[in-house]
């Protein structure tokens, strides 16, 4: 397929120049810009667009008087996606994230990384279906996936991954005790209500799945012990199970806020450190900046952040650690 | 329409010192003399009442035997509070709240400010009925507004909007991750649950329903999987959904009450920043008052901290940040 | 009612010795010696008995056949709670908690407290029934009361009023947040509902059962939205709700856990201090174990703490402040 | 039973090498070494089967045709299990965590540990049943209790019980106060609503069924309140309960994060001091790597936080105690 963007005309200058404007506008500003605002607005857009059609083509009574209209949306998406995708890997070394690398390696980074794969994943299933006989319902979950392309404009896989790999000992201390109680709560459950119900609970299995229902507080009461043992038994494992189960789900709440206020404080030590000596060096500031980017704080939120610092630091007398007038 | 408060009778000296008066009441005092405790108790009892004025008038058995009744109080209240919005401008340049403007700017930011629009609201409507054939149904949803009014005695919206600024970006990814988990969970529930309940998973948009339903652990249990596959997605969205879905909630939670802990720190250090020199002069006391009414805080309370602050200024030989003895 | 108790035998200094015996093991000791962990104890479990009696007598297949049974237990533990509240009367000058004032005025203040009228109206129904005919099923809430009798034994109430009272504008502002948010949640579903299902949102006050029942997560399904735009509203109202009524809870939470804390380390501040001199004089000592008495700590966990800060003290060379070698 | 492992062949010195290496791989590598990662691997899995054993079993679609092959792999587990109790046993005096004991010392402490205890019972019930007559279904509950086996590579059962203690005050408190709201909710409640429903509020009991289901917001729906008075009083409950009983969740989860930072700073705590010296003897590296263990941290988590602190101490003119720069 060959993609003009790929190859514009001119003199190496002018494409070099373009490359630049291109990634300015896909991995620099975003939101910056008039124009990149304008062209990272219609690609959100898009996503959500698209979000909203999976949803309606699954009811016949749209999918069926609208074929031609969804069909044709839906080669626009990829039109668009393929070219944002080939010009995100065409810009990527000029782009903040990964143009620290060299060219090809950058390029490499990017199409390996999380977003990179999404964006991949986002288009292929089409042109797969062009070449094979594929199952349309298992296309749409795939279609699906595009919305995992607002992660480009989010650093929230970053942030999870962090507080996952933090909280991990915690979380997997936590997940043990919750499914232990869960396997205990349905094991005793079934031994109770089997001989009461053997329809309801007609299986451990079965009561698993009342047991996760009742400790996620979720309640839909489609099984509920009726015997005055079983009640007993459900009234106890409520009482125990709604803390044991809330467990990971508050510890992540809990320090998924802290995640991000310490991406925060990272970003500004540094730059109180590049400012030790009263000045930042460009090599200085590419370093802060870097780190601003792999945060997912834009460019201008940095400056700022930098000004701040410098004033600091012009205010003689003052504590270093606090910042307080001593 | 000539209200006879807007032009008092008397000389302007008695004029202004009326207006005094009410700005004492309405903007400064609030719950202070006994005076505005009976004045704005008064105002708040009558927005309770319009509320439940609201629900009773929507249950047939009380509209209609009691129409006149409610036809009455609904004009009692437009009065009322078509007096308080009009003196509540009037008075406006004396308060404390945007008294450091000039006469008619005060006015105008009092109109177009959160409060002053919410006023409005309250008693636009009867007056466009007058003129207008109107919905009678949506006109009620309309007088439910008035409960909005209560936010005058309380800083909750301020407090909120900063909470939702500061926590933004965190919000903005623990939101994300919630859409794209309903999305999904609707989706793959969709494609298990549809062959075997064709009606309840008539499409992705009934799944969603269930994927909301669930995963905000409401649980209605009016659509629920019933196939193997689908209950076994069922305990893992379920198990997993429970964390994300309380993602947000559990942050705003948390940082709601740091927020308010962080006014008073705030006006703290204002009031110790200010006694830097062992005085507090005039201006300096009127900045700290300001602050004090944009935070939601009483004079009298302010006035407790700025005595608190003087006293620990006299007690030599402290660290001035830690207020240990040195 | 002649009480032996309030007129023993023997010399006054006999009566003070045995008034002085009951003050440690009802005010004083608690859990501390054997006899007292025998006395108190007995008091918990009858309190524990009588609200299983409480529950077991609403069942009429068990009051009935156990109708002797049940009226003789009421009446011993009448007799027991009757003994108990008055010899608390008598010995609560010599307790730890009101001891400090006169003999009269600490009775009169035990008499008022929170815990001396729930062991006032412990009792009073009773003797209340036996002049007055008085409906049988209101008594039975009333003997319910008992369970709050265990309070004497546990901080609860003080701690749950510190929190609010600390928190109480944020949980003020988090309210009026949840009860809007219920009312206008309600009216939007009444209006969008009644013309699909007028029986089930036959009014608002029907709709703020739909609402209250949703927006805590309960979610029993008896009422649920049928119609395309109820569902949608639904949604939202579930997802952004979620958060909003589970503030004041997770609120209330946070500070119980931080209340509790920072009580321990008040007490400990006012051991540092009273140990400043190197000394803990006898009537700084009095002062700490009042402190502790009212934060519910026994006095051997203030003895501990007091030797632990003694210790600390003797090390020299110590940061006054964080305690660490410097 | 004579055991092979328990008398291995060879000179008591092959026999003391081959101890040691079972420990390596049993009580102090677990999941450092290749071989040490494919046993417990081997194990973990073998206890994940079982629990699924246990829950296929129990249902007759699968019991009855698999039947020899559960009874197979109930004979193949309880041999491993078997065997790896004995070489616990055996190894225990070469194990890092009760290795500090005399060797006999040490297997009876393991012997009669939490986790000792477990090893044991997942194996006796099996042993029982061969002399015995059995219920078979107690058997099954019996059989599920080795997935608690699982503790063994994983703190939690440490983690819970020192938040447990803790917090234990405060955990009273707030339990005190739920049981407290649940009974008197059902006690209001079944006053209510018995006259309306006899059938489904039969007695307080039932009630209390209610009132749990409830207050942890599972709300199935079986038993809901259809008087005006009793949906008034289920609002005001649900509205209050939700914070009271979410209270000991809350606290729980909020401190069990913290408890495991706590280790952690507790550990780095325990190496900087030390180091103070500037050097790490032998004896100092024991209690280090002893305490490492008890926190079920492994022996590299250990040495590369000693790696951190050695070069930490090493950078001259810092605060020993913040690390900022003087």
């Amino acid at each position: 397929m060959a993609n003009p963007i790929e190859q514009p005309a001119g003199t190496p200058e002018e494409r070099s120049a373009l490359r630049q404007r291109v990634a300015t506008v896909l991995w620099n500003d975003l939101w910056l810009t008039r124009r990149a605002r304008w062209i990272n607005g219609s690609i959100v857009a898009l996503i959500l667009l698209n979000v909203m059609a999976v949803i309606a083509e699954s009811d016949n009574r749209l999918a069926i008087p609208y074929a031609t209209l969804f069909r044709r949306f839906e080669l626009l998406s990829v039109v668009v996606f393929t070219l944002e995708y080939l010009m995100r890997i065409w810009s990527c070394p000029d782009g903040i994230r990964y143009g620290h690398l060299g060219a090809w390696q950058s390029r490499w980074r990017f199409i390996f990384s999380f977003n990179g794969l999404i964006d991949f994943f986002a288009i292929a299933p089409f042109f797969l279906s062009l070449l094979l006989p594929v199952d349309l319902r298992f296309l749409r979950i795939l279609r699906l996936l595009r919305i995992l392309k607002l992660t480009t404009y989010s650093d929230t896989i970053g942030v999870f991954a962090r507080v996952l790999k933090r909280e991990g000992r915690a979380l997997a201390a936590a997940s043990l005790a919750m499914v232990s109680l869960v396997l205990f709560a349905a094991c005793l459950m079934y031994m109770l209500e089997n001989p009461a119900q053997p329809e309801a609970f007609s299986s451990i299995a079965q009561a698993i799945w009342w047991a996760a229902v009742t400790l996620t507080t979720v309640g839909y009461g489609d099984i509920t012990p009726v015997t005055f043992g079983g009640k007993m038994l459900g009234i106890v494992i409520m009482v125990l199970g709604v803390g044991t189960v809330a467990l990971p789900a508050a510890m992540l709440a809990a320090r998924f806020g802290d995640e991000i206020q310490a991406q925060r404080d990272e970003l500004e030590a540094k730059v109180a450190e590049s400012l030790d000596d009263g000045v930042l060096d460009p090599a200085e500031r590419a370093a802060v900046e870097k780190l601003g980017a792999e945060l997912g704080l834009p460019a201008a939120h940095v400056d700022k952040m930098i000004e701040l610092q410098k004033q600091l630091h012009v205010d003689a007398g003052q504590c270093p650690h606090c910042g307080k007038r001593l």
